[in-house]
């Protein structure tokens, strides 16, 4: 099969997209390092759980929700456990299931943190976009979001491949994956 | 200082940004990690040295391309190099600038690689998106990754807080940074 190599749109785009995400992640990552000692997804974990309710959520549907491996939530939640942030509760009805909670240290570290999370979000991205661009920003994310899942009806398999239905995932540059 | 909240329009747009860019990065690490046996990031630091002229480039420049810190592409070189993909070279005008060079065998790792990689980029993102978007996305993507560089004129010191010229980086959850 011949490749389709991307067009110098294409390209430009591409390039524009992992230039800002890589940069978009480093602040995100450094402000809540520095204000709440753990990475986003260690905060993306705190902040589902805090709207949950009970604040309690299932590992298998967090791992979901967050879009990412089982293996790489349980590191998360094992290390936030560790720091008195999370709790991991077993299911009685289901022996394969584990809850996380979140608790009360967890709440006040998490309200403590969002307000300087939530401003690095704004000035890095929202308030640099229109109006019009955070919809189109949200309609492509969409868009792209659903066809990694299968849920667009496009080329099959794409659903078996979602990471947290995956027992461990490709090893990212010595990161627990 | 009261916190800009972010309105239901913008929560929309994070989330759907933070689960496409992770299930991104996932779909693409996974078919490097299977073909090319390597993580995005090693991909992204051979493609940028095949482009570049003697297939050569300064640690520092690249660093700045590739818009990670030193000492991430630092671990990135030297895992490369252990695998003989790349070479590094002292610079002799300046004791403190070092380059990295592209061996023929990471030459024909790349070439054998990319194609596979390109057909993935375009599964995930371009094959779903229209034209318009392709547009929008490069158009918005540049905008943000301007504004974390400093390079639009808007609140300043941004420029100082870019990843190349850290000396280190907040630890991403076990990441070598």
């Amino acid at each position: 099969m011949t490749t389709r190599w991307l067009t110098s749109e294409e390209q430009r785009a591409w390039r524009a997209y992992i230039a800002a995400s890589r940069l978009l992640e480093d602040a995100i990552d450094r402000q809540l390092q520095q204000e709440g000692g753990m990475p986003h997804l260690f905060y993306s974990v705190l902040a589902n759980l805090s709207e949950a309710p009970g604040r309690r959520l299932r590992m298998t549907g967090l791992a979901e929700t967050l879009k990412i491996t089982r293996s790489r939530l349980t590191y998360a939640v094992t290390r936030l456990e560790r720091d008195g942030l999370v709790r991991r509760e077993n299911c009685r009805q289901d022996k394969r299931g584990s809850f996380a909670v979140l608790t009360e240290e967890g709440t006040a570290v998490l309200e403590r943190t969002a307000p300087g999370h939530v401003e690095t979000v704004r000035a890095a991205l929202f308030d640099r976009l229109t109006p019009e661009q955070v919809e189109q920003l949200g309609e492509i994310c969409t868009r792209i979001a659903r066809g990694l899942q299968g849920e667009d009806g496009g080329a099959g398999g794409a659903a078996e491949d979602v990471p947290w239905r995956r027992r461990s995932s490709p090893c990212s540059g010595g990161s627990p994956g």
